[in-house]
């Protein structure tokens, strides 16, 4: 008879998430480099350095629940790391590049923001309180990026595309 | 020397979005066989329906821009649902399957929440206003799903995976 809990789909989905984030930070130097926008290379760039504070906080919840920092395949971020090749591929180069990369990096942190909010409430109900406010705390930060995205979008890239051909 | 523009983005995400939406409601009734609470099989049953209904509306869009609908694999989709059967296979049968499927069916929303907040906008830019209008009625729709999906995990899969093991 199989006993798994909460304590386990918990473990399960901070690997997922670990895996993830490392992805990410591998990703984003490249996204960068992709971008025509000063402002949105600047996005990309602040966004790693928090990526890697979001990952040594993922190493703080590993040791306050007691088990060592292991990362697990997350097939999502592969997939959607994988659209956003397709779009520097395709268009890389033309002024439609970066409302696509925009939307490659909301597609990113919404995934984020589902896995994290998750995680902060399991967190709290298996008691781990200083857990679910390290994980709170990057939520927060997911979803300030989002918003940075979306005003960048507004603001600059999407009229670019629009202009463009 | 490529020209291409905000039209040629919102054509590959709208096939993206097609294939997505295909994928899902396919996925839907595997998630609902795997429920153990049937409140939570119930919101898979009705989401299912409203996929049906979510992809008619992107065969309109499709119509309305004079393109034949057809999809294009989307890695994303694939590695979230991907994740959803990984979920079926490690906690298959146990108490703590429920919230490990509202999870899963979570990341898909906000995947399809991020595709159609771009869709929207983008459709609104190039001066496609029933499109746009079609598009934010299922963006609608998959908030209200996710929000649904965060009252079944607090009102009961969360404590049910608490209780086990």
């Amino acid at each position: 008879m199989k006993t798994k809990s909460l304590d386990d789909l918990f473990q399960d989905m901070l690997k997922d998430v670990y895996y993830a984030e490392r992805k990410i930070l591998k990703a984003l130097p490249k996204m960068a480099r992709g971008a025509q926008s000063p402002e949105l290379r600047a996005a990309f760039e602040k966004h790693a350095d928090e990526t890697q504070i979001q990952i040594e906080r993922l190493q703080q919840v590993f040791e306050l629940i007691g088990k060592p920092a292991r990362g697990k395949t997350c097939p999502a971020i592969e997939g959607i790391i994988e659209e956003g090749e397709e779009i520097l591929e395709s268009f890389g180069g033309t002024d439609a590049v970066d409302a696509g990369l925009v939307a490659t990096a909301q597609a990113v942190e919404h995934y984020e923001i589902a896995r994290y909010g998750t995680m902060c409430r399991w967190a709290e109900m298996l008691g781990q309180k200083q857990a679910s406010k390290l994980l709170r705390e990057t939520l927060a930060e997911e979803e300030a990026t989002d918003k940075t995205l979306t005003e960048i979008a507004e603001t600059s890239v999407n009229q670019a595309a629009l202009k463009a051909a």
